[in-house]
C-alpha cells in the first residue's frame, strides 16, 4: 500500500494538534518524516520556548533523514528566535525534499524559510492540505495579521433561543457533556470573558475544572467597576488571574478596592460605560494573547458582533423549552434590520453532546481572506 | 438467512408509513403476511375509507395466507366501519399467527379484535416493536384520547434564537432545502396556524408548494378579526379554505367582511381578545382533524406552550447571526422562571437540511402516558 502525500500531511496535521494550549503564542506545528515509503520520524512543536516540530521530527529520524522527505504544517523558520533556524537543521539533516502546507506570516519568515531550502538545493512544495493549515492556525495568523487575538463566542441556548430565564438563570442550560466540553475549550484559551451583567447573575468562576494545559485569564467587561470585592471573581484573584476593564466612569475607590483584593483594573477610554471592543482586543494582543472565549452574556456578545470582533462560534443548543417573552438570546446589541444582513457562518459543523447539540462555525473577517495567500508560492505579500 | 419477527414487523411499520396524510382521521397502518420465513402479502390502508392494511396485504397472499403468521402494526377491527371487520377476513384466509405491534384503544375495537381472533384459535402477540408503533400513530391515538387533534409546533431560527429581525423581517431564515421540507410536512396536516402577528407581518400564503396528500386548511387566530380582506391569505380563501378564529372583541362588520370574502369565521368565547388555545382545539378536533402545525409566531406559540399543548416540535435552525435587543424568540407568553421547570424534550433528533439543522422532538403531555397501555395485554382500560 502506497500512502500519499496528503495522508502524510494530514498525519502531521493532527501531530500538530497535540501542542494546542501549550505552544502559544506560537502556532502549533506537527512534521512526519517520510523515506522510501515508510516513516523515519514524527514530532511536534510541544512547549513555548521548546524544540520546534522539524527538530523533533529530525531527532526521531536521526540517520534515516539523509535523502526523506519531510511533511511539515507550517514554513520551517529560518531566524534565530528562541532556538536556532529550522532551515539549518533540515539541510544539516540532508533532507532531500520538504512540503511545507502553509507560508508562515511571521515578519521574520515569511517565505524566507522556502526560499533558504530551495537556495540550498532542496526540493519545496508548498500548499498541500494548506486550507486545513490555514483554519489550524487561524488564530496565531489573525495575531501576526492584526495584532488582535482570536475571539471564539460561546453560548448555551434552548431551542427556543434563550440563554437564561427572566430571573435571569441560567442554570443549567447545557447538559454535563456539554459544560465538561467547555471546559476543555477553556483550559486552551488565554482569557474568557464576561461581561458584568453575567458577573453579577451568575457569580461564575470561570476557571477551568479539571485544569487544561493553560490557565486562562479572567476578564471582567465592567465599565464602572461594579463587581463585588465579594464575588468569586474577585475573591480568588490571588490564585487565578482576574482582570477588570473599566472606563472613566468606574470610580477610583471601587477600582483602588478591586486592585488590594487581587485584581488587575485596566482602564479603557470610553464615551460610555461601555468597554470598547478593538482598544481591548488590541491590548490584549500586546499581551501575547491568541486565543479568547467571550462567554457572553447577550450583550457583550452583541458588542463584539455589532464590532465584526467575532472570528469563531462556538455555541450548544438544549433540546428544552422555556417560553416567555423576555430578551435574552445569545446575540443582542444593534444587531442587523433586515435577515439578508445577517452573518452567515462558514465551515459549519454539528456534533451532539450528551443531549444537546454544538454548533461550529467560522465568521468570513476581513483578515481570513490574506490566509490564502499562505497556501500559494511565495512573495506576494513580501514588499 | 432467517428474517426475524422484528424485522418482518419494522417492513410493516414503513408499510404504514405510504398512507400518511391520506388515511387520517384513520391511523396509518402496514401488515406484512409471512410464510416458512417468507414474504408472501404486504400492505397498507391507502387512504380513507379505502381497504384496511389487513385485507390489501391478504389480496396479495391469496391461498398462501392459510397458516401463515400476518404481522400488523395496529390491532385488527372487529367491527363495522367503513369497510367489514378486519377479524373476519383474517379467519377466512386461515391465517395461523397474528403478531400486533399496537392495541386500538378506538372504543369499538381495543382489545375486542384480539380476542376475537384468539377466540377463533389464532395465536396473537401484543407489543412487538410497540413503542415504534405508539410514536407513529401518536396523533391518532392522542385524538382518540383528547379529542384534540395533535399539535405540531414549527419554527426557523438563527444560530443566536431570533425568528425574525428586528423590524418583523424572517425572510428568509433557514434555506430552500428546509422551506422545501416545511411543505413537505404542511402537506399531511390538516390545518396548519398562525397568529394575526405573522399574517400581518408576512402576508404568507401557507399553501402547500407542490401540493401534498392532503390540504391543509389555513387558521388565522385573530381575536379582533384585523386580517386585512387584500391578504393573500384572505384573497385566495375561494380556492383554499381559510378558517379566521376570533373572539366577541372583534366587530360584526369585520366579520361579515370576512365571510363574504370566502372565509369561515369561528367565533370562540373569551376573557380577552386572545384565542383561548383549548376550546380551539376542540374546535378542531370536533372537524376530524388529527394533524396541526402551528407555524407561530413567538406569541402563539407561547400560548401553546403556556396551555400545555404543544405535542411536537420540527424546529429549523440556520447557521446565522442576526443580533439585536429585540425579543423575537420562537416561543413567548408567560414561560418559566427557573430553567430547572423548562420542558425538556423526548426522542430528539437531529439532521441536516442543506446548510441548516433540523431538530425534532415530542413534550411529555400527560395523555402520552396511555401509550404503554397500547403495547402490553389489554383489559387495563376497558372497564
Amino acid at each position: 500500500m502506497t500512502v500519499s502525500d496528503q495522508t502524510w500531511m494530514a498525519i502531521a496535521l493532527d501531530e500538530a494538534e497535540k501542542g494546542r494550549g501549550l505552544v502559544e503564542p506560537n502556532p502549533v506545528v506537527g512534521a512526519v518524516i517520510v523515506k522510501d515509503g515508510r516513516e523515519v520520524g514524527r514530532g511536534h512543536h510541544a512547549r513555548f520556548g521548546g524544540p520546534h516540530a522539524e527538530v523533533a521530527a529530525l531527532a526521531v529520524a536521526g540517520q534515516e533523514a539523509r535523502g526523506a522527505t519531510l511533511f511539515v504544517t507550517l514554513e520551517p523558520c529560518c531566524h534565530h528566535g528562541k532556538t536556532p533556524p529550522c532551515t539549518d537543521a533540515i539541510l544539516e539533516a540532508g533532507i532531500a525534499k520538504v512540503v511545507v502546507s502553509a507560508r508562515d506570516p511571521f515578519p521574520r519568515v515569511n517565505g524566507g524559510g522556502l526560499d533558504r531550502l530551495r537556495a540550498a538545493g532542496v526540493t519545496v512544495e508548498l500548499g498541500l492540505l494548506g486550507d486545513r493549515a490555514a483554519r489550524q492556525n487561524a488564530p496565531f495568523f489573525k495575531r501576526v495579521y492584526t495584532g488582535h487575538p482570536y475571539v471564539i463566542a460561546k453560548w448555551a441556548m434552548t431551542l427556543d433561543g434563550k440563554v437564561a430565564a427572566a430571573t435571569g438563570d441560567s442554570r443549567w442550560i447545557s447538559g454535563e457533556a456539554s459544560r465538561a466540553e467547555v471546559h476543555r475549550v477553556r483550559g486552551r484559551m488565554d482569557a474568557i470573558l464576561v461581561g458584568i451583567g453575567t458577573a453579577l447573575a451568575d457569580d461564575p468562576q470561570l476557571t477551568v475544572r479539571p485544569p487544561g494545559p493553560r490557565t486562562p485569564l479572567r476578564v471582567i467587561l465592567d465599565g464602572e467597576a461594579r463587581i463585588p470585592v465579594e464575588s468569586r471573581l474577585v475573591s480568588t484573584s490571588r490564585s487565578v488571574p482576574v482582570l477588570v476593564a473599566v472606563t472613566g466612569r468606574a470610580a477610583a475607590d471601587r477600582c483602588r478596592a478591586l486592585t488590594d483584593a487581587g485584581c488587575e483594573v485596566l482602564s479603557l477610554p470610553s464615551e460610555s460605560s461601555r468597554i470598547p471592543v478593538v482598544p481591548l482586543l488590541s491590548k490584549l494582543g500586546e499581551r501575547g494573547m491568541t486565543n479568547i472565549l467571550v462567554e457572553g452574556g447577550g450583550r457583550i456578545l452583541g458588542a463584539f458582533l455589532d464590532a465584526g470582533q467575532i472570528d469563531e462560534v462556538d455555541a450548544f443548543l438544549a433540546p428544552m423549552l422555556e417560553g416567555g417573552d423576555h430578551a435574552s438570546t445569545a446575540i443582542r446589541g444593534r444587531g442587523v434590520l433586515r435577515m439578508p444582513d445577517s452573518t452567515r457562518l462558514e465551515g459549519v459543523s454539528y456534533s451532539q453532546v450528551g443531549p444537546d447539540l454544538r454548533v461550529r462555525g467560522w465568521l468570513d473577517q476581513p483578515w481570513r481572506a490574506r490566509l490564502k495567500d499562505l497556501v500559494q508560492s511565495p512573495g506576494d505579500d513580501r514588499s
